[in-house]
């Protein structure tokens, strides 16, 4: 009953293998790229997931064929890997068979094989599904792909459990102003704004646990850098001392997502010219009021006695922290618990700040993370003191009143990450389909 | 402005590595498990995410404290790791010193130390935060998150990306009745019911993507493999010649999968006492209509003419490909396009049939696949022709307006494989935080 192995295709080779294969007779497939004709010759550019190909067609009944083929034809290519010092990669394909496999019922929005882009963004978004093909749009992607390969190899090199928690919430907890309402079965739901409750409970059962998943935010913020949606990287680990043990987690994961890109998307990051940090072995950090101190000291600003710090200030203690250190990362510690939710660590003997950081990456914050409440009679009264009734949180409760360690953790937005990393000016250009205040589709 | 490192605490050994380091004077953190008194000496087992270790308590003043210590207790223990061949793993730790870190407010709702857990589904599931901490509750989601690493990193060695797209959608297409409705900024969405139309506008891009994430069907299944919400393992590829090519990654995906819960989570497999399956390097396949055929021959039933395979004729074509071929997997492929959604790719020449799958493991119907239309024109085709209007569908339609390749994908719902590979008669034993018709908590 089994049937038979089709007859197989020609094997395929990838552009990107092409300099490898001079004087083989090689077949590609992908989109025509571009067409540059001259007198006697044709350059076919061919993309590829790899990246491109150059064809050289000189035949005339090939030439024919081109002459008819608009750009994103997807195109089936046979000939000869020659080599050739002006061919991208140094090889190139000469006497090509060409089959088309698929013609375009429609121009792109604009041209792909323009190296920038000559668009704006409502264009790009509206269109994404074809203008993503442009190498400098597909880009950021596949950096986020690396970024979040490389986050889950470190944490799982450190001994953490993937999670996968609810989307959907039976009560608006965390912050009930901007949270999506919904009908589920009848009962009135929630999207959730985080997995926050659920990695904690977790720590229960699993010690280090780990998810990255979408999470939900109806800001109506409409800027560059809010999305409604958007994946969250976040960790959750038990028996730590405080909330330093957490900032450890997070400089290995920093120092694993960067050599996972750089590793997996190198490609990727010529196309953008990323420069990628260097994370040095210990982050530097300064706790919130020595923050404060220094831009009241060197700023025409004097910030003390706020309960945060303002995008100004972040950026001007990011360039501190690469003047002063180096580095193009620093951990803010130490915020003020009022600016910081119900289930953060007080900070022994100054209560009035917290053992939560955020961690600043180029002049924006990027991490916030820290030590949580873990006896079950602090988050009755730290309920308490802030007016709230223990009772929607009941089921988040119940993690703690069975015993739990001391423990913490961070959330990291993946689009922003890669936005900063590629110097994009929108978090857009570094999310597929984005959604937010004015976006639904595609 | 870099504080000093604060003084760390002792080194933590896990359960786990006691067995290397009998004569040794570990510490160790974990929960209380149990406690078994006996005339002269206390036996306490203490649970950590590697596993259990006993302690033996002999000295008068720490048994005076063990007295008073609630199972789920945390604890630090500090002693010495010594050969004992009546402990599990052969070293148990002897002249305890004990350090309550957290005591529990409440007992849990059973004895979470009983060999086989003692409670129905209802109280698992409303308890879960704390009910997970069984080993025999907690090992089906150290399998899942094995499962899950093994999908990716096969699909990474095969030259696959992962992308991240939007769980919530501007129209209701895929199958209109079954969706969740929501208010996004005044304008009417709904939960994402799988990321079809994103992974395949993807292979454009990317030529092979996959996605592991949440999707949404409002079913209003009350069964035992239903849920609401459920993690989908999706993965799509262009360039193929036929759906054959996708069933070749499906095999790769399931051999890789099962070597990694082999290598990830051996304990939770042990716990479980979870039989691996062996993947054959060809996995059997028959074609829908020969399944038809073999049914009215072998059995009560005559199904032919009826457009799906019922469940009962799922279990036995399954023990029939067990029988015959030595295989607990088997494809069947060619369903009648009657029963496939509208981007199916119909069999050439018999276009009652379809270039599609399923995938039986074990009895049940685990994945389901196919080949995909790629021409725009046919899309236009077979939309008019099951009377639907191109309009709600104009976003998707663009990646095949701009050129696409013969391709196809499949999905895979992570909490039935691991529900079918644990034997769990209960899908939602599978998940940790089950959403369902009547459950929206924990």
């Amino acid at each position: 009953m089994i049937s038979p192995t089709p007859p197989r295709p020609r094997p395929r080779t990838l552009a990107a293998e092409l300099p490898g294969l001079a004087g083989r007779e090689v077949t590609l497939r992908g989109w025509l790229h571009r067409t540059r004709r001259l007198k006697a010759l044709d350059f076919l550019v061919l993309r590829d997931r790899s990246g491109l190909a150059q064809i050289v067609v000189a035949a005339e009944a090939e030439r024919a064929l081109t002459a008819r083929l608009p750009e994103e034809t997807v195109l089936e290519v046979t000939g000869v890997a020659t080599a050739s010092p002006q061919a991208p990669g140094g090889v190139e394909v000469t006497s090509p068979r060409l089959t088309v496999v698929s013609t375009p019922a429609a121009a792109p929005p604009f041209d792909l094989f323009r190296p920038s882009v000559p668009a704006g963004l409502p264009t790009i978004l509206d269109h994404a599904p074809v203008t993503l093909r442009h190498p400098r749009l597909r880009a950021p992607h596949a950096i986020a792909a690396a970024s979040v390969a490389g986050f889950r190899a470190t944490l799982d090199g450190l001994g953490f459990t993937e999670i996968h928690t609810p989307k959907v919430v039976g009560s608006a907890t965390e912050s009930g102003a901007n949270v999506f309402g919904l009908d589920w079965f009848g009962s009135p739901a929630y999207l959730a704004q985080s997995p926050q409750f659920f990695k904690q409970a977790m720590v229960g059962v699993f010690e280090r646990v780990y998810e990255t998943g979408p999470v939900f935010r109806a800001e109506p913020h409409d800027t560059a850098r809010h999305l409604a949606q958007y994946t969250s990287l976040d960790a959750e680990l038990g028996f730590v001392t405080d909330h330093r043990d957490v900032m450890r987690v997070v400089r290995e994961v920093l120092a694993g997502m960067t050599a996972a890109v750089r590793e997996r998307a190198g490609e990727a990051c010529a196309v953008l010219d990323v420069a990628l940090p260097q994370v040095p072995a210990r982050i530097p950090e300064i706790h919130f009021a020595e923050a404060q101190e220094l831009l009241a000291a060197h700023t025409e600003e004097d910030p003390r006695g706020e309960p945060d710090l303002a995008p100004a200030h972040e950026r001007w203690l990011s360039q501190w922290a690469l003047r002063e250190h180096g580095s193009e990362f620093l951990f803010v510690t130490g915020y003020p618990m009022a600016k910081r939710p119900f289930y953060t660590h007080p900070e022994p003997g100054r209560p009035q700040y917290s053992h939560s950081f955020d961690l600043l990456f180029r002049g924006l914050e990027l991490i916030t993370g820290g030590q949580r409440l873990h006896r079950y009679e602090d988050y009755l009264r730290a309920l308490a003191e802030r007016g709230e009734s223990p009772e929607p949180y009941a089921g988040y409760l119940a993690a703690f009143r069975h015993g739990m360690p001391p423990h913490g953790g961070f959330a990291l937005g993946l689009e922003r990450w890669t936005a900063r990393l590629t110097g994009a000016d929108n978090v857009r250009l570094a999310t597929l389909f984005p959604r937010d205040l004015h976006r639904l589709t595609p």
